[in-house]
């Protein structure tokens, strides 16, 4: 984090943002999409928000242990899909991807411009004590295990139990 | 439904949601995003959430009566259009569709793994008396009637209307 | 507008809307994302609705002074990714692009069934008075300027003021 630019400085002083919450529904594994999520997550966590997020689907990629592309997964064909996925470090962008240039000209621009990179919003998001859920059903589905993901992953939920807990605040699906 | 696990199994004792409220708008034909809302609407549903499902655009496919490719709409365009949609059996994933092997592969490892399926999720929404509302302006783009959709769609509402519905509980876009 | 069909038509009496707020983060620069972005901020803000709208990443598009392709932007990187972006225009859909065709069909069927296209869905938005913000954080990784957009765009704020002004209503994420 250090002296990067992050899009709540300077804004801690406006707003109290105590008893507030903010949860974010994690679907889509694109380098853009998770880029928003913890840029959000951050972003309210920094001025005081509860943050929850519930990492599901591509999602998942984001709380892996190997952040590379890595054959995770319970047989070969979810391991196969683990691999594909790849990580936080080869996820493509939403858009002009470029056969994965879309992310290093994303990550050059936001280092050029003093903006914190996905890798540093992860850290920040460890950081500011954001609560990081990983969904059952997902899990079941793609063969990952709870130790599979980083060890802030706070615990392995469904649905109803997340929906739960984001009761009386603001809820995204990213 | 019967034995296969779905995502609130054994949560039902833990989550009192009374007066609870879900409502979610589904804008994408995704196999994998349709997924989530049903996922996610049979969950809350379980433990006793009203859910208020709003399709729209390409989400109308999850409520047509002709699941397979067909040719709904009111004319060559729209039923053009309605075709390439294809309906629930031949909705691609929104990553690795693999010119349709994603959701296949997908289908399997659902089964394979003793997760309900998204076809079984339809059912179960249905069975869980989730409301299910068809969006007026995307119907006129489309081409598309009430008649068009499967008869457990409770209604046809604008924008506004379906808004209004949602309001004190948590709304999500998928 | 004019005598154009908007989805709210005829519900204006059927809703009272006050003191309701919609919120929107506008991410996607897709055609048919947008669309949905603007189709519900005038809906709800025709009922009364306050309505919010952050444009972040990609949404930036829909707010761009040069709505055509153009090279917007401090360096040639960034202005190469202006021009790639495109401005509303010529935005693909998120399905069903085929070079260009994609949104050409959309607003033909729109015209045809007399539904708002998004450049009349933008200008009833600031007609309705809804209240449009660009993203800081995105304005900086994109080489962005106050004075790159339409002169209807409110402020330039953070995600965590944005966050704050849309307490108490329901945010979505587009």
């Amino acid at each position: 984090m250090k002296t990067r630019y992050l899009c709540t400085q300077n804004q801690t002083d406006k707003i109290m943002a105590e008893n507030k919450k903010l949860s974010i529904i994690a679907f889509s594994g694109d380098f853009d999409k998770l880029t928003a999520v913890f840029t959000l997550g951050t972003g309210a966590a920094a001025v005081g928000y509860e943050v929850n997020i519930f990492f599901t689907f591509w999602g998942l990629d984001a709380i892996k242990q190997k952040q590379g592309r890595s054959f995770t997964g319970g047989n070969w064909l979810t391991k196969l899909f683990g691999f594909m996925m790849g990580g936080l470090k080869v996820t493509p962008t939403s858009r002009f991807n470029f056969l994965g240039a879309g992310p290093k000209i994303f990550r050059y621009l936001m280092r050029k411009n003093n903006v914190a990179t996905l890798e540093e919003l992860v850290e920040a998001a460890k950081a500011l004590g954001i609560n990081l859920y990983a969904c059952e059903m997902a899990m079941h589905v793609l063969g990952l295990k709870k130790k599979d993901f980083i060890p802030e992953v706070k615990d392995v939920l469904g649905v109803a139990s997340f929906l739960n807990l984001s009761e009386g605040g603001q809820t995204l699906f990213i």
